[in-house]
């Protein structure tokens, strides 16, 4: 119900506006005893970070995350975790001119229409700042599923997908743009550089796959695995799709060309389910997993800072013009790819509990 | 955090297998003074109901719905309003083979997973039934939201898309597609019928869109109205895949493509909002309704219920094979139109109470 | 956040009038497995039901209970168990009269107050026969912890209290009061019957007692066990005040008198934890159990209906006065000794699944 | 359901433990534009600060709240309201022999055995340093319910009541204790000097009303007003009993005597409601506030904490003594009563808008 909690079991809510003085998280329901330092979060903060390369915003900030509270000789004591980031380099007069203008494809107008005002610096409290500590509880959901690995990375930007050939997980870390396909990364080189320069913007898709997760986690009906996922991906900054295993592409698709064809374990006992010959559903069948993989797509919108002019009015009802000059992201949907895998992260951590909770 | 209710303010909970004696649904939280009656509920359990036609199963069911409680005098109380259909039409037997069997695609290897044993009878809980009490707990919500008007269709089937040049709303319920594109209904009858009559299945697109609604419902920032729809939308029996908008189509757009200008209302006051000359947004920014149409899409999957047979295995893990002889849809998308509307009313009347909490 | 529904992960919802054809309860997040069948439900509804005897109202109903949803082959599925009961007598006339009239120390003017009409018939949802479905789900409830037993019984009547030293838990059910000690069943008898005769009405305090219930359920802060025993008691009609331990008593005792020392386990390996020499603290420290007992006390105030008339006012602001002529009971904490047996019940079934989830 | 967070609507979140870095809260739900700044929160902290007389623990904080979300140039946003405090004078030392033994009353043994281990440290999460969080909430919900004023005051110290005669609401202010009553006040000095000398403790009763809180807030059946009062008082460290209205006293009246008869408005429009001749309900009936002051009474227990050695054990199951040295309060109850006032003002805050989402 919270506006800004997430989570049924392992909830947890975030605050901070991008120019305040901090951003922050509280984790709660985490369970105890679990080995968890700044150290296991700040790396994943780090790859997240801005300002890393020319394809991502200039912006320069540390990002250095503090535990508040919920750790206690190094093991999470199943009290809520507080995670604490200051804001750093704010330069808030960047934003100063468009205090009274409303940024097309931003949430200027919307956020005055609802509260009567904003914080407008940087965008406030819809600034994609937020994802930071969605990062930061990420990690921590990791530490709570961890016979789960995640996997995320960008299979498309700008329209521009990679070849499932030459998928190389390897690949992912080597290029600054989480591309498991070199001869793709290469390309977008070019092309995200081109936006860059042009001071244009360009969409992503982003995919993300977990292995290791057991059957049985999500729940009829509301409690769905893949309702959750859609929610949370949904509720990241830019993203305006989400598609679990073959999404789309399954209502292009017969039966027979979706099914998912079981065959009996090759384990003797049997015991450790199904070997399935496909896996069109994304490893989530009436909203419980399945034992095969969690796969999911996730589209990223262009970001609408952009630097031609695009019509718009100021809060007084006047036309007007607006270009934005601040530091910004040809790509978001590049940086989003962490945050991506933090989703993920934190609703399968969630669900591990809520089933613990009902079936033991 | 309940697994089968959904929503904030505006919540309801749904109950009942496909099987047992009735279904349910409790809508908690409708504000009082509201005419209600069994009449304003039960067309559009009318319209989503089976058997109507060779293109949606042949179960036979008047799903003739009952208000227990909630409403005084024709009008809501305010309180806990208890909607009941009687299962009439159930004939166990058809499905008496397959409680041993895991049919492909759908949730019965899950639910055994998970539960440790499952209402093998017409799939029980995960059966696409449950979706009769979304209907009817829409039928509520739209009486709250009486500003809103809400239609959905289905823009594609099998792969083949209406034209968005033959848009006529008048033609929706003029054939049994809810296609809004008399063309594409006509070539959807033999496409659809084909399916049928080979035992297989087709899925479907279906669009959504909401207009008049206020700019200013939804939140930041697990409380967006793009994420509640996506998690509405998703936990729809079969749904793969939900856009916003534009949705994966704006990850191929650039910044400027995908703008959405606004131009200075026409209303001399200008207190009606900005205008907006597009509307890639899907009427959503910063999770905040902006005042445009809210729209959306939604992917169904073919059902796997299929006369061909599929490999699969036994609850004890030895090979076999499913088809399915039971009564289908061809295309469960088709079906599922009434409940993405219905769905859409939910979020929205769930947010309008929500957003006068907090903004009065 | 539902008006209507109690707990955090084994939650049930109520819906009903006093006066509708039905009332109902939704208990979602059972635990699979479980067998359960109306058997199980039924006595403790019996032992509810008014009509049994001259000390509670003569309204005469059988109050059976049908399970409508998640039991299959005798046993919980894991999806909502839907539980309905018909109202069969409900002589809406006799309350036809009090329609245009705020009944003193009855919600009547309050639900006016909030919903600007109110289902006059009975009470509507503010009567206690809600409280029959709290029964029905609490019955539920005690088949997740059948390693609790739970005890329940009116200390004080008028009062007129029970003495401790005369306590006899078989005497309980040997007396229409719920009452431990013989002696005073038989002064209460005819202080309930000259209360019946007057036209008048007595309060009540129950005790209950929760026996077997493992150290560590609970949690700091918002969710202590505590808390969440204070808001379903306080929640059932008619209480005034609750209890945890000693309750107001302990603030009266020094910090040595109030102490509750600990000694080693009698046990060899001491793994069932310390021995407690007293128990002023109800079994709860910090709002999690400490494998003492679980107490409580319930305060129930004398119900409002009654033959003295009181001065009031009709809805359009005239003065009047009011008398009730209906069925009611002289002491309604007798009637309500069940009821708090099933908020136990309910409150410890949610916490053990909440402890499992976060704790395993 | 969060385990830290409390509230339907508004709703905060707590965080912190008695000897880490800092304690915090989150507020969500908070409506905008509401004038808040740190001088509207640091005066009810202050009241609350311990170390300000001898009646007091020593411990010496400064207790400066800082603001770091939520509020922009001077105004709440709608955004969530982060509140942060640093723990300054912390001692750990102090605690350090008590790490492997039981605290006898405190929630060391509890912790230990939910979570397997705990911050020991001054008692972690189950210090009642985290109601500094409850204050600082509380002065931001206080700013939502501008029409109601709330005062709480100690009414039993040590089984010695004040006398309803002598009440005098400016007294509260004028004496360490929060007397209404300055005859007890003179009388407490010495009862709690003494119990302070002898290293013992007190129990204390705070009483508290809220007055202006229009008839309507409040709601059936398991959110009603007095339910969640009863949780959010009983969720108080050290609290031990709740009441609303004449409590366990109601259960001592007749029908006739608990009567709360009702005149007609001497307003001539008469749409200020009834006027109510008594008030033993404490101004809620079935749930819902009925326009007259909403009274309560909470029970404190006499700190664990004291000098007299308790008989308890060692982690390890060893028999042994404890006898606590730190620095604590004789009388709890005393700095619980700027918390009681809190708790109120957050029930009362969030089901104003409550009822605002659903009654408009």
């Amino acid at each position: 119900m919270s506006w800004n909690t997430f989570g049924r079991t392992l909830r947890f809510t975030t605050w901070g506006e991008s120019h305040g003085p901090a951003i922050g998280a509280v984790v709660d329901g985490c369970p105890p005893g679990i080995a968890l330092s700044e150290g296991d979060i700040q790396p994943y903060l780090d790859a997240r970070r801005p300002g890393q390369n020319k394809f991502t915003t200039q912006r320069q900030e540390p990002d250095a995350v503090r535990i508040l509270s919920g750790v206690f000789e190094g093991k999470t004591t199943g009290t809520p975790i507080s995670l604490l980031i200051e804001n750093t380099d704010q330069r808030s007069k960047d934003y100063s001119e468009i205090a009274n203008t409303y940024r097309p494809g931003h949430a200027d107008y919307a956020y005055d229409a609802k509260y009567g005002f904003r914080d407008y610096r940087g965008g406030g409290r819809s600034s994609a700042r937020e994802t930071a500590m969605r990062v930061a509880a990420g990690a921590v959901a990791r530490k709570v599923i961890g016979e789960v690995s995640i996997l995320a990375y960008v299979a498309e930007i700008g329209g521009d997908a990679v070849d499932p050939a030459n998928f190389d997980a390897g690949e992912i870390a080597r290029n600054p743009f989480w591309c498991p396909d070199a001869a793709a990364a290469k390309r977008w080189e070019a092309l995200v550089d081109e936006a860059r320069k042009a001071g244009s913007s360009l969409g992503a898709v982003v995919e993300c796959v977990a292995t290791g997760v057991p059957a049985g986690w999500g729940a009829p009906v509301y409690a769905k695995l893949d309702a959750d996922l859609a929610a949370g991906m949904m509720s990241i900054n830019a993203v305006k799709g989400v598609e679990i295993g073959d999404g789309f592409g399954a209502a292009r698709l017969t039966g027979e060309q979706n099914a998912d064809p079981m065959r009996p374990s090759l384990n003797e006992g049997g015991n450790d389910g199904p070997r399935f010959e496909a896996n069109h559903a994304g490893g989530i069948a009436g909203g419980i997993s399945t034992g095969q993989p969690v796969t999911c797509r996730v589209a990223f919108k262009p970001t609408s800072s952009i630097l031609t002019p695009v019509e718009s009015v100021t809060r007084d009802g006047e036309a007007t013009e607006v270009r934005t000059k601040g530091r910004h992201d040809p790509c978001v949907g590049i940086r989003g790819t962490p945050v991506v895998e933090a989703m993920m992260a934190l609703v399968l951590a969630d669900h591990k509990l809520l089933h613990r909770a009902q079936c033991g």
